[in-house]
């Protein structure tokens, strides 16, 4: 018979999540794991597996969040073409900086482990491709809506802004000074969605 | 007085190097290292100090030889145009995927490192900082031979430029396979640098 947890799951995956995204994958220590959380190892190990297992539910939910977030906006957005440009310069919308400085928990984590951990690459493959459809779903609106030229193929377009993103996203990470940054968000979304005169 | 070495400096540096870029920064452990270039502790470490002291290097000189590259590639190119495609189709350059999988030390080095190893972050502007301007006289050269047009900005579309191309190198970096990335490539490529009709 399951015990009910005697943890708040969702909270303990934040925090170790946060660990993770901070440090990255394999600097991340099971001490570290068990002070965030608040947990002692058999709780932890018992509740969510081992370090591996723990890291790819953590990257999961992450992307699964952020895919929920992205299609919400893309329903609520006035245009198809804003939720593209959002997505375009959402690196640089924190003025800040810092959300820039820390950069996308996938991002960091593919480039950390793709050689050594398949589930990771095959992870960001997966969300990456989920993006795409979004973002072509989005353009296909655009073109409707007179924001993306008739000739234009949203597909192809969704592909150059999924690497437009991806490029500010690790331009950012960088701590590049926040106004450079903008200036290279400026500077590729003009030449990916140039203003239509209509 | 300094003995003379016993070893190859180049080729430990080579061999350190490629371990760190297949298993990352902190999933290499001393004993990799020792394994790896052959030699005890006392020999690595007195020769090149410690891990950090070592990796910091390794990726100095790795930028190094890019940036020298670059350099002479624009010197020998027939057109700066040239140049400048060839460095955004760089990460589609092997056709077996295999050097995109692997991605680029740096870029993976910073995404991994850049919240806890300041000195990372740091080599990552510098190195993006030079790029820049390496593409910046790549594009004042195609604007002068006809290849960019007269009202484009060569600073500006070098920062456009940049971001293609860490954006591209994330993408391969995922195990994309290589006809879609190659796709997104020309996606991408054909938005930055439209061919010119003369």
């Amino acid at each position: 018979m399951a015990r009910p947890r005697k943890f708040d799951e969702e909270r303990v995956i934040h925090a170790v999540r946060d660990e993770f995204w901070d440090k990255g994958y394999a600097a991340t220590s099971l001490e570290d794991l068990l002070r965030v959380s608040g947990l002692g190892k058999g709780s932890l190990y018992g509740a969510f597996g081992d370090k591996h297992t723990l890291f790819l539910r953590v990257l999961r939910e992450y992307d699964d969040a952020n895919l929920l977030t992205l299609r919400a906006n893309l329903e609520s957005a006035a245009r198809g073409i804003d939720l593209v440009r959002a997505f375009v310069l959402g690196p640089v919308a924190d003025p800040s900086g810092a959300a820039a400085r820390r950069g996308c928990l996938l991002a960091n984590s593919n480039a950390e482990l793709a050689t050594t951990t398949p589930e990771v690459a095959a992870e960001a493959r997966r969300s990456y491709d989920a993006i795409t459809v979004i973002l072509t779903e989005a353009l296909e609106r655009a073109r409707h809506e007179g924001d993306l030229a008739p000739d234009a193929d949203p597909a192809d377009t969704a592909r150059a802004v999924l690497v437009a993103q991806l490029g500010l996203t690790a331009l950012g990470r960088t701590g590049m000074d926040t106004d450079s940054l903008s200036a290279a968000a400026r500077s590729v979304l003009a030449r990916l969605l140039p203003p239509r005169t209509r």
